[in-house]
């Protein structure tokens, strides 16, 4: 949903009083909530706004673009994080770029065995209104085990040394504002030379439906294949996103994703999961022949 | 998209003149298509629009819910059609209820081996309207192999003899209205009497993120499970669906739609598909936790 010329939201006000809250999938597509809005900011990098929709629950918004919802935050947060974790289980130290909200951090912090969790948030106002707003995803920000940068990522990976973590999270916004820098050529290198041998990337990849999503994926998917050995993509379900498909990027030095995972260590953590399992893993690297094809014309 | 009191389709002018036609997901949820309407028609049996839209191009709803449209219908139909020949290749006898849109008989078609393709629509103006505004799908209906019997479906499995078909594929409309009866213990009794004993039957089985589509999938589910020893769900991605996941049900008397799977007899058939493969097959089957658990509870 990054097309810079479809974004932005819309506030109906119906005749009864109700507030619909619109997101521009396409020019000529639209999705709305019923809303009660709970608090609206503009920050000094984007506009966040936080409501309640009886479907969907308690959910916020960047820039006209639905961020999470209460109803499926929990498949986002799952795959963002436990795939990596079910392909090197002996991952130690975790780098989160992004994720204000909460949710990744959460996940991640469920692993006891990690040693180090930096996360870098660029814009401390998703941190203090989830905390205010969405304790479903805020709830691990006071775990002594989180370290929480107010910062920026690409900042922070051209400024840590080599060999710094085991796994980054890249939970960003979409390539238009605040989360640009994390689509370059550049943030990916660093990112290479930050991680160990047994390293793994995860990054936010958009969808493939609607051209301009696909566009960015294509365009990001190029910049990590050029840097990294082993770069796939695996989707998941969200209701609350373009399409329903989302898609995360698993980018590694060496291992690979099907090849290397490791279902029964994986499962001797003991995390129940909602919607992760070893099915899931290995369903959501498949990808259908259009996509594939589309892919392959890069 | 059943939930009766959630129904029904609403025009919206815009201040442009632009038509905006709005598919109510739940009470608080809208999907809305910038539209032309092309003709619109009440039935004996429905409410039929068709529609043109520029992201979802040419398109048709019924009762308010977008049946097919241009850009996914393709995922629909070959998820409905191919896994079952990848599980049972030597299928000959073929009977289709619904489909009127032609997009299943399509598929059906492509297989040179079929020896009986029916098909019973019990709406002549949905086949009328289709082929004159939707040829993408209606391309098929002057095949000579293809026999279509304007008819009640619930009636053909009950005077069908024992043993008629190999595969049954029921492309219908959600429980409500003319699809109903195609969602009862004795429709499912006589498909399985009706079915051979490597027969297989394939059913539209609704979504499970909105709970008023949830109770409509476990209600069919429990019918089938208690009529046919092998009952599984198996998903695919429809953006233009409520959640953007959806759902066929694989119900069989004895093979298994993974341990019989066939990859390389169905990749024989040398058919180009756009979306399934056989990486698909085996990821459509993979359901996440929240929705095993949901099942198990019935």
């Amino acid at each position: 949903m990054n097309d810079q010329h479809d974004a932005g939201e819309t506030y109906n006000y119906g005749l009864s009083g109700d507030i619909w809250f619109t997101e521009h999938q396409s020019r000529d597509v639209d999705f709305s909530y019923k809303v009660r809005v709970l608090a609206e900011e503009q920050s000094p990098f984007q506009h966040i706004v936080f409501m309640d929709n009886p479907s969907f629950g308690r959910m916020f918004s960047i820039n006209g673009f639905m961020q999470v919802t209460e109803a499926d935050e929990f498949v986002y947060h799952d795959m963002i994080v436990h795939p990596a974790l079910a392909v090197n289980p002996d991952i130690r130290r975790v780098l989160i770029i992004g994720g204000g909200d909460g949710g990744t951090a959460r996940e991640t912090l469920r692993y006891r065995q990690l040693e180090r969790i930096d996360m870098v948030e660029i814009d401390e106002a998703v941190v203090r209104m989830s905390k205010q707003y969405l304790p479903v995803t805020a709830c691990a920000f006071d775990d002594a085990r989180l370290n929480l940068i107010i910062g920026d990522g690409l900042a922070h990976v051209q400024n840590s040394p080599d060999n710094s973590y085991d796994l980054i999270l890249v939970d960003s916004t979409d390539p238009v504002g605040p989360g640009e820098g994390l689509f370059t050529f550049d943030f990916y290198r660093h990112c290479y030379r930050i991680l160990g041998e047994r390293g793994i990337l995860i990054n936010q990849q958009e969808s493939a439906f609607y051209p301009g999503d696909f566009r960015e994926m294509q365009r990001a998917q190029q910049k990590i294949k050029a840097t990294f050995p082993i770069a796939m993509l695996y989707s998941f379900n969200m209701p609350s996103y373009g399409s329903g498909s989302w898609f995360f990027g698993f980018a590694s030095k060496r291992l690979h994703p099907l090849n290397d995972h490791q279902p029964e260590r994986w499962e001797q953590f003991g995390l129940d999961t909602r919607y992760y399992n070893r099915d899931i893993h290995r369903a959501a690297f498949a990808l259908p022949n259009y996509l594939r094809r589309k892919l392959e014309q890069e």
